[in-house]
Parts: C-alpha cells; structure tokens; sequence
C-alpha cells in the first residue's frame, strides 16, 4: 500500500544530548519539546517485491543515504520482512542546520512505513520506532510538547515519547531565526558522541538535566512562562557548555548566533519576555508568548534577516492512503 | 620613600576561575601563567604623612577607585601603619578587556608600597600580598612562567605563585587579538562569583583544572609544545562551559572572538601549531612557537586589525628608587 504521511519538526525545550546506547539510540537523558507547525516532511512511502534495491527520492532527487539505508533495515527487521522501500519525501526544513530535519524525516518515515504495512501500531510503538532512526524523531510522532523518557531498559522498550499537556502550549511561540541554512561542521550525532567521551561535565549535564526537566514540568502546569523560560535557557547553554568542554573543544555557535542572544538578552530588559535555545547548529530559537511574538520578530529579523513564527504543530500522521497495484 | 615599580601582565594557560574565599582572594584551583613582555604597569609609590586621604594619578588623571582603596587599606594593615599612599600609575595595558590589567597593576602596586617602606619582602611575599588585591596579580611578581598554588590554609599564607621553568619559555609567543578593548560587561569579579554560584559544573571544574596543571607541567618538562597547546585550549574552553553552565548563563566571547578561535584552527588545518585561551573578556590569546608567530600574526591581523605578538617577560621590580623630601 502507498502511504503518505506527515511529520513536523520539534524543538527541545529540555535537551537531548548525548546517548548510552549509540547503536538503539537510548539517551542519557530525558528530554522535552515542542513540535512546531511551519517545519515538516512529507514522505510517501511503498513497500515493494519488484525492487531489487531500495529507492529513495528526496526533495525530487535520488539519493543514496547511509543512514536511511541503515534504517529500512531497521524497519525490515521490527516488521519481520524482506522487501524493499519506495520513498519519496519532501523536507520542508532547512537540512542541518541545528533545525532537526531528522525529528521529522524519520518520525513521518516510521509512521508512513508502519501503515503501508496495514499494521495499527500504538503512538507509544511508532515513537519507539521512529527512536531507532533518530532521537530526537521519538518526540515528532506527537503534537504539542512531548517528553521523551530515557527510560532505563537495556533493549529500549521503554525509550519513547508521550505528550505533555499544558495551558501554557497554545500561548507559546518559537520565532527561529535562521543564521544558517548551510549543512553544520559537526553533525549532532557525531558532536554528541564526542562531548559524551571527552567532557568532564558530562556526568553532571545529564544528572541536572533530569532535574531541569521535573522543574520545567512543574512550571508548565503553573503556567508559569517566566520559569519556563528561565529554566529552557540555562538548559540550552549548558548543552552548548558540554561542547565547549568537549577535547578538542568546539561550538555550534555562530557569530550571529551571539548577535541574536545578545538581542534577546536586550528584549528581555526592555520588557518583553524571549528567551533563546539553540541545538546542534547556529540557529537560534526564541521562545516567547503569542502576545509578544511580532516585537520579538521584528528585532531579530532586523538582525539575521530571515524569520519565522511558528506555534505548537501536530503530531505525525498519514495524510492519504491509496492502495498499491 | 618616593619608589617606581613596574609589572607585567600575565595570561593563564590553566585558569584561575573561582575563590574559595572572596576577602582573601583565595582560589579554588591552582593556575598556571606567562608573564608577558608587552603590556605594563609602571607605578611611583610614596607613603605620606602629610596627606589627609589617599591620591591615586592614573595615567594622568586623579581617580577614585574603590579596589585600590580596599587594597589600599588592606596594606596598612598588613604593614602596621597609618600612612597615606601617593600613587601615580600609567597601564600600558587595555584596561578591562580580559588582558588582566588587574594583574600588572597590583603586582606594581604591592611591590612599590612594599619597597617604598624599604621592606626587603621575600617575592613570595610580594606575590601573596599582590594576591590580596587581584588574585591574579600574584603570579605577575615573577617573569616567564609562574604557578600560583591555591593553598590549603584559611589565612592563605600558603596561597601565593612561584616561578616554573621550562626550556619551552623562551621559545614561546603570545599573539593578542585585540578585538576589544570597551571594558568588559561583566567583571571578572563578578562573573567568577556568579559562576561558583550557579553553575553546575563548577566542581568539576575545579578538579579537572588541577589535573590540567599537572598534565602541562609534564607537557613543560617534556617540552612538548603540542600538548601544551592542547592542554591550555582544552583548559581555557572548560573555563568559558563553566560561564555558559551559569544561571543565567553568560558569555566573554564576542562576535570576534568566534572569528578569531576559527582561524586559529585553520592555522592548525594548515600546518602551523597554535592554540587559543581567552580571559574574562573578548580578546583572544594565541600560543604558538616563535618561529611561527609572524604567520600567526599576519593572518589574525587580517582579521581584527590590532594584533600584538608577545614573548616570556620580566618579573615585577624595582625601577627607581629616590628619597622622598
């Protein structure tokens, strides 16, 4: 069966860095995000008995892809077949550049491969899925915020995502500002692993993170965006801080990352609540309240030039379904 | 007694970030500097009877400054006197840009007041009562490379630098990146307190600087440049993670100082050895061997337009030494 399916990016509140097991990609930490409506993929997808080899279109070209390849195998051995995969899939994300096409590239492509099969698996089961393509894709099977729990299973089965609710989700906005959309330097994947092995802080990044992630919890269900806020920043530049110390040290800040901090930081004393997060690459997120996100706009594309609002999105879902001939 | 002393400024290899004890000046972790050749403090000293409140000339003009009136105080008591101090002092240093002016400046100080009593203080002495101004200050009393060993003892009578050779020192350069010299937005003073304060990762900081020293200490005696360059940039990039880990987090790097660090390790792509270090300020230092400095120099002068190439300089001394009338 042909399946279509769609999946938005998400962007951690509460960071996702670093794995205790690389090849099942179960994290040292658990994480928080939310999933946000302008960034998607949409990925069509088929499995086939008339291929000799699978075949993956992206963005209208074919491409051979290591870790995509790496992943239908993935697939083919949860779902106990042999056939092959037709993909077609469009990113409508700016590809790594610390934006996590990856979150919604393997969330609509675990979503469109289990329903191609016929197969009605759980969210639960697709976030685990979607875990063994990429971390942080766990997150993007759900809407809204989402928590990924570590969980502490040797074989994953308690690694995946559940939703979180709040007041507060509806009233937040991430205006990302785009300083890049060149491919990053150091991969997230391979930045994790290196900060995980050479950081003396990494020990203590992923023991306070747990305890970043029961406070933001409690200032989610307070409604208390100040703390949230607060508590999403120091999250973030501690994550950026692990890099830093990393040996060899390295960064993902760019010089307009700085720039677009510093205007936050200026926002903020000027009275309007934004408060910044960056992931693997030199973008920078800002999170502020829906009341505040034109004036939190408009400074920062006075700095960088490209912006975008975005509000909590939906979770993955199969968007058309037509039977294969 | 009319003296003149002059001191140079020091940069740290492995930093000094953090006070166990904010009155007396006492660090956290043992430090490991070059006392540098081009940036100065030249400082007449004269204690007067005859003056009603302390004067301090800098560079020309007549200041207040609280610090040096703390430290001031903090003398006489250390000296059992009630003299007041005639000061006149000219910086050859860009003040408050994270080049430690601090450091020449209460090195001069301590050794002028010291000497225009006629005291024959010993320099670990001077260097522990140069201490009691600016903790750095205590490792400007001697030249080329000096540790200054944290203590164990409450009073800190066992705080203070002593010299460290190595057949490294006179082969070495300190290329200064001059990107600012605004003063800085957070002291050092208060950037150290508020890092000790929040971050989590300062312990761990703290035990990883010490090992740190001991690994150049050997990378010295070695005279293995390549570790000590790597060693020094490891240990002052932990020292940025510990500001970055702060709540709130800040940051002393500046759009320039990215620039300047992403040379530097296209210097090292290409062959040439040099490393980084920052201090509590944008500026960025670059350690490399004196056979490579002017290629250094010349490319990170292409860059920010202010660069000057440093070597191992002199301890603080004595210059002049007139009767007073």
């Amino acid at each position: 069966m042909k399946v279509t399916a769609v999946a938005h990016t998400n962007i951690a509140l509460i960071k996702y860095w670093g794995k205790r097991d690389e090849k099942l990609i179960l994290p040292s930490n658990s994480s928080l995000s939310i999933t946000l409506d302008k960034f998607f993929t949409e990925t069509t997808f088929e499995w086939s008995n008339s291929q000799e080899k699978d075949l993956l279109v992206l963005n209208g070209e074919e491409r051979e892809d290591k870790k995509i390849q790496r992943y239908l195998d993935v697939l083919r051995h949860e779902f106990d077949i042999t056939l092959r995969a037709v993909i077609h899939s469009e990113n409508h994300v700016p590809t790594a550049a610390g934006l996590a096409s990856s979150a919604s590239a393997f969330a609509a492509l675990a979503t469109a491969a289990s329903a191609s099969l016929g197969r009605k698996d759980s969210k639960i089961a697709l976030s685990r899925l979607a875990r063994l393509g990429s971390g942080s894709a766990s997150r993007s099977i759900f809407g809204g915020l989402a928590i990924w729990q570590k969980g502490e299973k040797a074989d994953g089965s308690d690694s995946y995502a559940v939703p979180f609710e709040s007041e507060l989700t509806d009233q937040l906005a991430v205006v990302v500002a785009i300083v890049s959309d060149r491919p990053k330097k150091i991969s997230s994947r391979s930045g994790m692993k290196q900060t995980v092995l050479t950081s003396p802080f990494f020990a203590e990044w992923t023991r306070t993170a747990e305890l970043d992630l029961e406070a933001i919890k409690k200032a989610f269900a307070n409604s208390d965006f100040t703390q949230v806020g607060e508590i999403l920043e120091h999250n973030a530049m501690k994550m950026h801080a692990t890099t830093l110390s990393a040996n060899p040290p390295f960064t993902y800040f760019s010089q307009e990352s700085l720039l677009v901090m510093e205007a936050v930081r200026e926002l903020r004393a000027d009275g309007i609540e934004a408060y910044f997060t960056m992931d693997a690459g030199p973008n920078v997120k800002i999170v502020c309240l829906r009341q505040d996100e034109e004036k939190v706009a408009s400074r920062i594309d006075q700095l960088v030039g490209r912006v975008l609002i975005c509000h909590a999105g939906e979770g993955a879902k199969v968007i058309q379904n037509e039977n294969g001939n």
